[in-house]
């Protein structure tokens, strides 16, 4: 009987150690030992929740339930915000399972394990083979982080001779950038301030926009599809003027309350406003893969995955110091 | 030199005739005697303006300048929001010319004349042969309300076996369902009340929803793409639980300050917020064509095309007893 330690919140926002135990492997089910956990914004989320927290897992197979065909024991493994979905419904059949409206994601299903865990079982179905170029520390951040901004720029269209805003150098824009630059797309960076103009152009950004106290924009090229990946909502009315006509904006944060943008701006031009969330699973296999091949990595600041690592990690990420993603690694 | 009657608005709102004259007819300019306008909410947004108003126009070719090619005397031709466009733009030249950066659009340019007028003066270029199965008062609203359901319904990837929601029946909304409805899709009609019930089901609708009062909606299936044509922004807060999945919103009305949803349903569900505005030239050619071969046309109230009958025609649309579209015909 599986019998493992997991780490939750509590109601006044501490981080516990606990324990998870389950029956034993059901079909299909594997279980993983966790070598390393990204984290994200979404845990501070769910901070006060009784359920455990992390899902930006990357571990080893240590054993496999009955009608596992392609996993095997040993085999390097991730997983993200998706853990299951009913494989038979409209956005199922059509590679856009994160969609079902079965679908077992992170918040509101499986509340007994994460990645902020000593062990987990999954489903085979909904754990990624990790290619070998990829260590396990920097593999973790892409199975959230990393799968949020390449569904946005993978699923809708993005061409390679589109110019890609990221707004937002953190977790996911310092790896959305890496992509859409290794796409061949012309990036421009949105930041408040220049602190991060360095380390953006050197992830691959053309242009780079310090906005603190600015009233206007001043930008060589409109914009044709813009991410949003910082954790307050952007000033669209400084933002509008500087997106091309018939451009895409994604916001990619998680935010409480309603999304608001001035009105006749958006018609006129034909803006799209996209909502998205991480890749479905043919997409998030194609991530790594252009990960691997292109020598795409997370930047990571490392923290022990104990109850006090999680705490520092978290705090750290709150205080807005993370540097780019926090990543939790087991002490043994 | 050509010198024709037209009607302005005024800025306490008076609707007044006054005469353009133009020079004459420049290279590839053609004078259309109008037979025909229609009335849409946006002439009120202007009638304090200084400005010919009227844009939904429908006619005959009376005089053909230099270098026209396609257009000759006595040709029945209408036009819509565009008059111009750069033809060299990204674009113009990818069939997108309502987003060039140089349009020429009503209320921004050529202020002065209009379809409320008793002759106008245009590029051929911008000028829609009408199809001989539809006659003049039924051609012109298609030119702008039939245009801009049009785009929405054929421009951005909706299929046969979509549900379309169409809320609010009125000029744009009596044709989206015509045309929705002709193109198979599954159509669904929102409304205040169920006064428009009979005539929405007549009109293609499949399944009726009264909204007033509810706080919930109680829906046999969910909605792929709404097209919102209501002169007012939706109770988001009831619309977006019966939105599918990776579903697409169209809000086409005009409005003043921020279009505001809810955001994480916005997230989650992956819903996408389209900014559209009329149909290029292509596209509104092949609504033309499409309305000719399904014998689509609007359910039209008439006024005459004079300052008075403009003042009853607005005030009829303003009163919300407009059944569906108003149109001008001259009185000679």
């Amino acid at each position: 009987m599986p019998s493992y330690t997991v780490y939750k919140g509590t109601k006044d926002g501490k981080i516990v150690q606990s324990t998870t135990e389950r029956p034993g492997l059901k079909d299909g089910e594997v279980l993983v030992r966790i070598t390393a956990s990204g984290v994200c914004g979404t845990d501070e989320h769910y901070r006060t929740v009784d359920m455990v927290l992390g899902h930006e897992g990357a571990g080893v197979v240590e054993e496999v339930g009955p009608n596992v065909h392609r996993l095997k024991k040993n085999d390097r493994v991730g997983w993200g915000y998706q853990h299951n979905s009913c494989e038979s419904c409209e956005w199922c059949l059509t590679g856009r399972e994160t969609y079902c409206p079965e679908r077992a994601m992170y918040g509101f299903a499986d509340l007994d394990q994460g990645s902020f865990a000593e062990r987990a079982i999954w489903r085979e179905a909904f754990l990624f083979k990790l290619p070998d170029a990829l260590g396990d520390k920097e593999a973790a951040p892409l199975m959230c982080g990393g799968a949020t901004v390449w569904n946005a720029l993978r699923m809708y269209n993005i061409q390679p001779t589109d110019r890609v805003g990221v707004m937002g150098v953190g977790g996911l824009g310092h790896l959305a950038i890496q992509f859409a630059s290794k796409m061949g797309c012309d990036v421009v960076v949105f930041s408040g301030t220049e602190s991060k103009k360095e380390e953006a152009t050197k992830l691959g950004a053309n242009e780079f926009i310090a906005m603190k106290g600015k009233t206007e924009l001043d930008i060589s090229r409109k914009v044709d599809c813009l991410l949003v990946t910082t954790s307050a909502q952007p000033d669209w009315e400084l933002i509008l003027p500087v997106m091309a006509p018939d451009s895409k904006i994604f916001p990619l944060s998680v935010a409480e309350g309603n999304f608001s943008i001035p009105y006749m701006p958006l018609l006129l031009n034909g803006i799209r406003v996209q909502g998205s969330v991480v890749a479905p699973r043919a997409q998030h296999r194609k991530m790594l893969e252009f990960a691997a091949q292109h020598n795409i990595k997370p930047i990571i600041n490392e923290f022990p995955l104990t109850a006090d690592g999680i705490t520092e990690a978290m705090q750290t990420l709150k205080d807005g110091k993370m540097r780019y993603r926090g990543v939790l690694l087991p002490q043994n």
